[in-house]
């Protein structure tokens, strides 16, 4: 089903044109990702999204990866199939492994089943973390 | 509430004993986890859930800090509070700053917010991974 | 996938004829929906989902267009495909231009990022509503 | 458990504060909520969360007792407690009555069930809405 | 938190009083569960809640330990404390003893580890089941 | 999409040869499901799963229909569509009739409904199962 027409890339808005050319920049790739030309229906959103995620996925004091592996994990659990296409290819490209990528899927899988174990057993917590 | 009482450390079922012990060398503290002694109500089931958390969080090509991050990150997106507080205090001991964990933080709330996004627009996949 | 074989229209059974006729004439379309063919396997069932439905979807103190973007927000967070498509039909039918279901779509985004942030920090609750 | 130390509102940090002042000053309150002094513990993040809320939370095409109202939603799907109670509390104060507050409750509920009998039967599409 | 005022069971309320009175009597207890007390705040959804449930509860060709297993795994999949508690204390009540609450627990784990893993390698449908 | 290479069923690797073979035996069918052609690209990891998944699966006290049922349940309430597919064949293999089916759909619905329903209302647990 299509929900939204896709914003085509040349599109006249200078704004969504702006926020296509910078995604295209920062992912050096050479199309636009169909999810932000779906966000381009509404512009001002499509900004408040790219702006961010670029804020939080650029480096800092965890690596790309890293973050990329978070992305997956959350995707999986909330069973995204875009978006888990879209960050499996990701972690590929930054060099995630077969081996590697069969112990994150291991570790994704593992606490999907702990959560909802300790959920129906209502376990009180007993590790105290010292607050951060 | 309590779904279970809590098998005591020093039960007499040998099978429960000789987890509980596991469990405490592996981890280097001296009580065993609330979740462990609330599983033990079935031993076997307890047996093959610890087996298995064992052998997938042992050393590999994925490092331990990034396998208790992805834990955290399932555990935050299936609102598992046990499980927060525990793979919490994991990451904290393992050495992940405050700086660092904000930024964890700040991915989880990214793609679970992306995500639906994704799921509510029925973006078609774009980015193909070459299959592992 | 077909998990059920979707009940014909001119059914034999009186009671889903009944209903689908009813279907129709309350949704002032000349065909039923496929949830409802499907549902028809168990027509104790259909009855109940259908009489229920049309009692709360009817209209009340909360108008009929409100009534649907509730559905598409929890049908966006539950990730559901066919519901997703359905309830964005019924919204653009009820006159929700465009840029209204962008302001829709971000609010949907905007509160699972902010819920699972919530859960992951263990914040307290500070604000209390007074008790309906 | 508390995960992270809450950021007193007298931090002498001047992002934070700033950030503080402006929460306050739009939500017309005199203290800041739990979620912003927890998050408060990566300023830059905070920011960008902030930022955003209140740019998809400002008046709009769509009213902000129908944005509160979608919050509620995805909240109560989610099963946040702080979230929920946190919009419960604005839908009140923007004039939601018991009445239309049992209406809204009503619809969350039933399609959280329509959204699990449509996956379990797995429906195909069959509405489709011209896209946006 | 308290959203809404429990419903008193001596309430003047006649329709409330007489879907109490029904609860009580179908339930073989002599108080109202909160649940029902907290959804009286809205008669009509009270209503339309209890007799679908009354209904779905009732003997049919599933025997009713099953279908308080079955609403024990969703609640535990959905993480709903008020429900894992009440529907553990009636398979309890139905006869389900230690180990075999031990046997459902662990099924509830695997599947929740299982549909994970499935999601997230995108596993294409193979057994087709004969459509009922 | 295609995240993985499916293991072919003569694979040289021996640990997965020998996992398949058990497969096949303990389902009694002559190919592989696709589920575990994809987790065999981490054969340790494939191990684990079919080890536990053999092992709960296997008789005890809980009969494999209801186990199979609980599986369904899981599923569905996960939006697992490869699941939801494989369960369903399983339940109808097992025996489970479109009456019963019917009933333990209905039951799904319900509780998803009244899962949300006591977590929008924050309803205090009032039944206190005896601890098992």
């Amino acid at each position: 089903m299509q929900i939204v027409k896709l914003v085509e890339e040349n599109t006249p808005d200078p704004k969504v044109r702006r926020i296509f050319d910078d995604i295209k920049a920062t992912k050096k790739t050479d199309r636009v990702p169909n999810i932000w030309r779906a966000l381009a229906v509404h512009p001002d959103h499509l900004e408040l999204c790219w702006t961010r995620l670029k804020a939080i996925m650029s480096p800092g004091k965890v690596d790309l990866l890293t973050k990329e592996i978070i992305a997956l994990a959350v995707s999986a659990t909330n069973g995204c199939e875009y978006c888990i296409n879209s960050h499996t290819a990701a972690v590929q490209k930054l060099g995630l492994d077969r081996e590697a990528y069969g112990e994150v899927l291991a570790v994704i899988g593992l606490y999907n089943q702990m959560n909802k174990l300790a959920d129906a057993l209502q376990v009180e917590p007993d590790i105290v973390p010292t607050p951060y």
